[in-house]
């Protein structure tokens, strides 16, 4: 999982300038998902969701920061029992339900209280990517490895790797965006996405013998968006691809999304200085990622586990870059709600699917039960919510009973934007619901958004006001409301039990209906 | 809380011939929600609402016996930190989280382990009320009593307390609904409606000095339907009151409805005989418990606590009794999803409501706000789906902000229905919503049913197939949608602690979107 990677910043996706050979390879040679979208665009929820195979609104954990209720079973719940080591190389973005410990008496420190802090992973080396000079821990591992390595500083994971040398010779911050073109002072091989990389050959070296199941999580691309040489310039404004704006987006916006233009990242990506300074940054950050996941590739091979390993490209969101007048993620264009989704199963039996793009919805949640099928364990889907992805892995064949709709939540209420506009915490959440063709998106005590995705995919005319469409929106709206009604939390029990125990209360003794 | 108590069985609700003269009063004295909805008309999930202020499909115990998840807060969470002792005597339903336990390593037998395994209650005496043979439990209380009382049996809770002798002078059981006319076997000070009220008054005692909450929860009038003397005989067939059952309605059923009325407790219950044979002994169980809390009463006065005491009486549902041709309850007419709820406050400051009759609606979510409310905290409504009812107990006057709808749920994948009926066990929810006029019923996989209450009290005439009324159905489905909308599952972080944390990344070092 890369963080913050568009669904359009690769090659085999149709970027016309981007290289990422290692990436295209593996979609060529397995399934590329390319109506794949993330249940939540923003990093906290949408993983929350890859790791529990449940929606946003049934996770609960509805934004960055929001503790993961101590309830919620993870991928590492469901892969153990098959025998799995489940690890994290990487990050995250999962807060503890500290009070939910608390209340329960589960000591933070003992095994079981580092899983559920760790959305279940083992922490091979958890590192979120985020440091702050003003929070970052002492202890951090990849700060503790670059001070190894001889780089001095308080912070180094600031000062050095994501920080520059300007023309003029002064240490400049990688954090502001004016200072993307410049080289970050680490060298590659100890960049962020080289000592993740290399944690994670450390971590199958030592899985070596059983089955594991390896979350390896790149910060890279997401911000701070400055890449070290040879990546820094790699790509030019040349490189840059048009903005996706216009003006009457910016004349007439919906009042959420206008909200959200005015957010500092959305005025800065509004500026072409910012875009031609910051994407090819971008750009180079991802090309350096696919590099890396080639080395992993070439030691898979090395230590002849290739062919036994299932490699899933994909990401937790997309980043506006200044499409649509806004900057970051959260809203539900497909510039921020699309994901990158490629599978990539080394067996025979998967030769049929190769190079294949099945024109279905997919979901950041179909991971969970797809991994577990892979297993060889029955997924628990009393609590999943997302379907198996794995007959793709094998055959051409769409399954006649899949999805009709994916759908896309977002919980604004830490933004400007809930202030711009007035609003209570508990009054900001929006729903886009999508049949691959319509978009509606539902926003609570605003008018919806729709949009035509095939006659206008660049998402440019806003048609919910539209007389002819009103049929649509209210088909849509209904589709809304059957994805509500088959929301799943009776997670205690599960189909099979209520199978056996149907109607069978007379045969445990409990006589009622009796004359 | 009595259990499958209906709301029109109680004097002051405007039944014919029953007595309920301690109920009346605190409802004289009181304030009387008539217009008050279960969450659920089946007990355990109605009784995970009343408890977690939640509605059923948010705490996801959608039925008996479905363990509700070891991360949902409970009355005693939320009264504790006000030094409240918060206990039960009587029935829950409540069913462990076995499994969300063991996988969090909690002891069931630490203090938290018993406190998450019985709803967050102090099981100062738990009994759910139904012991049959096969699964009586050796250890059982109130069968210890009877046999320390000189009742002789295996499990005298059934062969004593729920049996009777009929004319023959032969044993019979009162899970039979034709000995409903006899008296059971135990005297009456030592039947369960007596015992569960001294075990009340034991904890009454055992608390006093220090503020307690107590959910006194009887079995009664629940079947088996049996009373002990004098009781059994106290009401004859001249007080049943006339059936609420038309041939229409049996002849043009929804499918849902339909596939009910086979179930062998709506069939007994269709017959008149089974009806004037059982509802004398309801009645009779009903003005038993009536008694028992004017007995809690006298001793609340005897020891001073009565002036210091709120006291609420409500009913987890209903009980078709034969009306609309069923039995026993699940389904959403008035008889089975009404509950009574009246509040008794008895300080002055509650002088100006006594008597009143709030035209508004209630649910049973709505005690536990009003319960940390009345205790001097702040409703954590970030968690909490009900209102706080203590503004209608100072003034007539109705709030002006107050809920346009109430909704209950059901999920009757465990009934013989849904064999009938064809479906898997996760296509069996329905959802009733109602404005207090209309009354929608969204069935799953089946079409809606909509009734008005005011021209149809009696719920005779289903109009959602009526041409006329396609606009109240497409409002109705808004209201649900918009229901859903706003269903709280952001559990683990409070509004005020978002309102501190917006839109302040900057200030914690994250420059995201500065130049």
């Amino acid at each position: 999982m890369a963080d913050q990677l568009r669904a359009d910043y690769l090659g085999c996706n149709g970027h016309a300038t981007i290289k990422t050979p290692t990436i295209d390879a593996l979609a060529r040679n397995g399934v590329n998902f390319t109506k794949a979208y993330c249940q939540a665009p923003v990093c906290g929820p949408s993983r929350m969701s890859f790791y529990t195979g449940r929606y946003a609104s049934s996770h609960g954990a509805s934004y960055n920061n929001v503790p993961l209720k101590v309830s919620e079973k993870t991928l590492g719940d469901h892969l153990r029992p098959a025998g799995y080591r489940v690890a994290l190389v990487g990050k995250t973005h999962m807060k503890a339900d500290a009070e939910g410990m608390e209340r329960l008496g589960i000591d933070p420190q003992s095994s079981r209280g580092v899983l559920v802090s760790e959305c279940g992973f083992e922490p091979f080396e958890r590192d979120d990517g985020l440091h702050p000079d003003q929070v970052v821990s002492p202890d951090l591992a990849y700060n503790v490895y670059l001070k190894e390595k001889g780089y001095e500083n308080h912070n180094p994971w600031h000062s050095v790797a994501n920080s520059g040398i300007d023309e003029k010779g002064n240490l400049q911050s990688g954090w502001y965006m004016r200072n993307s073109h410049l080289a970050a002072r680490v060298s590659e091989e100890h960049s962020e996405t080289a000592y993740t990389t290399d944690r994670a050959i450390d971590f199958i070296n030592d899985a070596k013998g059983q089955p594991w199941c390896l979350h390896l999580s790149y910060i890279k691309p997401h911000w701070p968006y400055i890449a070290p040489a040879p990546y820094h310039n790699m790509y030019s404004e040349k490189d840059v691809q048009p903005v996706n704006a216009t003006c009457d987006e910016k004349e007439n916006p919906h009042p959420v999304v206008s909200a959200f233009m005015q957010h500092n990242e959305s005025v800065q990506f509004s500026r072409e200085e910012a875009r031609k300074r910051v994407i090819p940054a971008y750009m180079g950050l991802i090309t350096q990622v696919d590099d890396h996941l080639a080395r992993l590739i070439e030691h898979l091979k090395a230590i002849g586990e290739y062919e036994n390993t299932v490699i899933v490209v994909t990401s937790d969101h997309g980043d506006y870059l200044g499409d649509h007048w806004l900057g970051e993620k959260e809203l539900f264009h497909e510039e921020s709600a699309r994901v990158p989704l490629i599978i990539h199963d080394p067996r025979a039996s998967a030769d049929a699917s190769r190079g294949s793009t099945p024109d279905l919805l997919a979901e950041s949640i179909d991971l969970v039960p797809t991994f577990v099928e892979l297993a060889g364990l029955e997924p628990q889907f009393h609590i999943l919510e997302g379907l198996s992805l794995v007959p793709f892995l094998s055959e051409h064949v769409k399954p006649e009973q899949w999805r009709k709709y994916t759908v896309s939540e977002v919980d604004y209420a830490w933004r400007g934007a809930r202030r711009t506009l007035g609003l209570r915490p508990d009054q900001t959440k929006a729903t886009m619901i999508t049949d691959g063709r319509w978009k509606y998106i539902d926003y609570h005590h605003f008018s919806p958004q729709l949009f035509d995705l095939e006659s206008d995919p660049c998402e440019q005319n806003d048609l919910a006001n539209e007389e002819t469409c009103q049929v649509v929106c209210s088909e849509m709206e209904r589709a809304l409301l059957d994805w509500y009604r088959k929301r799943k939390s009776r997670v205690t029990v599960s189909d099979a039990s209520i199978e056996s125990n149907t109607d069978n209360a007379d045969k445990r003794g409990f006589l009622f209906g009796y004359w």
